[in-house]
């Protein structure tokens, strides 16, 4: 288990184009773009509960804060140094969050006896039993936790309320293994692929699953991040979708 | 079982703007722009063996047959009024296609002994465990066969040789079924979505895998088939790339 961090072993980043500052460990499990596009694909409205599980140090959770105004959070991270560091991030935003530290196969009392609209997660995106750890061990358990997907899909599962979402962001290259598990236990599932660039595969998909959905699997047209077929310039060049939903605040809506 | 056709029961009808003439029976399946894209999208060579599991008339194969001169093209059909068809379609197109008669859960000793380059194939797209069959008995083994998907993939990964591909067309709603299926018996799949028009989901998905390959799943960028975001005018409006795959008979390339 990490021992915590000094300030001068944080950097404070912006997201959302500065509405949320967040700190983070200059070494160790760093936020991307990828919990900032789960927060935004969230339909979630005034007055629902929703859980992150691995919740890291909250980006995911307090974008989702930001863009909804009185969604009630709750976060469940096995760190506790990280969860120390989410709810640092949370009264520093001034957004309501509450983290248990926890693992997701032994959750709190406290998260078992409740139910939530949404349950929303970016599990470790590597299997470690074909891959190599990386060195910094909170990085590690960010990266490629031991947990298998199946067991965070099976949590996620337990703790959503009838006709609630689970919605997920992913490697693709795992997208067979998350279909697989989601549809034990999920129905109506959408796949949102995220694509780099027309015509490139995917990196990243958002996959979400609903309590006792009984619709047909959907699987939509890739979300684009960036302009254009080639990267043509220095510096960012996103489709203006993607720019408001990482520089505003915007949603990233599945489609109807 | 069907009694086959007078040929006033059967249509004359072009595919690749007319390098094919295919008959079809006016009552019973009738093949789409399916089998054409399922066609095109395989990378087969002069001399490379193909076998069509459940070839019905004989569109896909031909397509190929058309586009890849000195392919040998075998097709297998559970019901003999359409092998039958199938033969003539061959001969009628001059094209060599070898059909044999039989199931795919028990197949002719010809086919057991022999492994190709690449099986293809365009299941039933009903599962009549959940729909309603069709009137017509030959469609409804087209549309709705009680082979399971399951059993289509198993028969197809016994006879594509080493480093070989297994392609097939489904409905994208059976796609997390048609994944676990691939996933048991071959490598490196990839999933290539078709998109009626940009933004919406996707109908159909062309899934390839390979025997042995070992690379991870790829999720691609979809085809668009039409051009816009809307139906503005009457007649067809495909984008370019797709009507050069109809109309011209170009390939359909899975993205590198």
């Amino acid at each position: 288990m990490a021992e915590g961090w000094t300030d001068a072993q944080l950097s404070c980043d912006d997201f959302l184009g500065g509405q949320l500052k967040i700190l983070q460990p200059l070494r160790g499990y760093r936020a991307g773009i990828d919990p900032v596009l789960l927060a935004a694909s969230i339909p979630a409205g005034a007055g629902d509960c929703v859980l992150e599980l691995g919740c890291g140090a909250g980006v995911a959770a307090l974008c989702l804060g930001r863009r909804v105004p009185g969604v009630a959070l709750t976060g469940l991270e096995v760190q506790p140094d990280y969860a120390a560091l989410a709810h640092r991030n949370a009264v520093d935003n001034r957004i309501d969050f509450t983290i248990l530290t926890g693992d997701l196969n032994d959750m709190p009392d406290e998260l078992r006896q409740r139910q939530y609209s949404h349950v929303i997660a970016n599990p470790p995106y590597f299997d470690r039993r074909s891959s190599t750890a990386a060195q910094d061990a909170g990085r590690e358990t960010a990266l490629g936790g031991e947990t298998p997907l199946a067991d965070w899909v099976k949590a996620a599962a337990r703790r959503v309320a009838p006709k609630g979402y689970v919605t997920m962001i992913q490697r693709a290259d795992r997208l067979p293994e998350l279909l697989a598990a989601f549809s034990e236990r999920l129905g109506s599932l959408e796949a949102l692929p995220l694509i780099p660039r027309r015509g490139r595969s995917a990196p990243l998909v958002l996959l979400r699953g609903r309590k006792s959905g009984r619709a047909a699997f959907r699987l939509h047209d890739g979300w684009k991040l960036h302009k254009g077929k080639t990267h043509k310039h220095d510096g960012e060049n996103y489709t203006k979708a993607t720019a408001c939903v990482l520089r505003n605040g915007s949603a990233l809506p599945f489609p109807a």
